[in-house]
């Protein structure tokens, strides 16, 4: 049972967290959702909300970066692994009216600069991604140098278009976008 | 003075937001930075604080359009002129120790999916910014939709490296970033 709270936890606030910065994710709204028992919080996470927090940054990250090498493995190339990331996006976004983004951007925007955990759990994660497009990129025969920023600009688009897709409540940019990556990477 | 507490509120809003976004924006915060007087906020902005955030969006927005226009004229060409902006993103990234960031984004990150008056002002703000750079690329003789679709890239390119700056406190993914971009755009 303290597993599966603390699991619940972690979830609850990595789902909120794709939809709003740290600052604004109450630790009674996290506790609501989670139905998780009082005192169970602290017992879980003695650091508070940043530990809490920084946990739950980490929990999506390993899931997205799993979900990257399933697209890896799914798809014949790395360009078109980059695509079906961008199509899953289209269809996310449709999916969710435009609600789900990414729990490392909305805490990378409002607190990473001023928490040290976080600004760690959000530089793993985006680092990470990186690290496993350029692997694939070189593994393709590109140097390292060209794998590395062939790889950044991936992870860039992809949380770009998750701002321009939510600001503009429209698929139009992930689908432009989409189409210049199919190009630069061809 | 009533233009100038308009004013106020409006500047300490963006300011505000380009640090977090707008559920954590709590209006007690922005009168006491704003120095408004009480009641002030209701009469010139009857809408509350999401017509206020609207507001500040829209001139934040206002500020990088005229921004952007600068640069492209200070630069020969629109490549010159977006890697220009990223210059000074990582210029801004150093010297505000990865504070600052984009008023657009963290609204559009967690307000504009649920608030119709927000979303108008991050959609205007984002399809402007393409547009402006799209003109540019047309004007050197690039067809109007390779020109959408470079600009759009851009864009996507100016949130993204913020998100992974931010997220990473460092400068590195803006400059991996800017050399992809300045071989595409060559």
């Amino acid at each position: 049972m303290a597993l599966d709270t603390r699991d619940r936890l972690i979830r609850t606030t990595s789902r909120i967290l794709r939809t709003q910065g740290y600052a604004a994710t109450g630790l009674n709204r996290i506790m609501a959702e989670a139905e998780a028992p009082k005192g169970s919080m602290y017992f879980h996470f003695p650091g508070g909300k940043e530990e809490l927090a920084a946990a739950a940054v980490d929990n999506f990250a390993g899931r997205v970066t799993g979900w990257l090498h399933q697209r890896l493995e799914e798809n014949a190339t790395v360009r078109e692994a980059v695509l079906a990331v961008l199509d899953l996006y289209i269809q996310d976004m449709e999916r969710t009216e435009y609600r789900n983004g990414c729990a490392v951007a909305t805490v990378a925007l409002d607190a990473s600069a001023t928490h040290d955990l976080l600004a760690e759990s959000t530089g793993r994660a985006l680092r990470e991604w990186v690290d496993v497009l350029a692997e694939a990129f070189e593994a393709e025969g590109r140097s390292p140098e060209e794998a590395h920023g062939l790889a950044t600009l991936a992870v860039v688009v992809f949380e770009g278009v998750i701002v321009m897709a939510k600001g503009e409540r429209s698929t139009e940019p992930i689908i432009a976008a989409r189409e210049v990556m199919a190009r630069i990477l061809a």
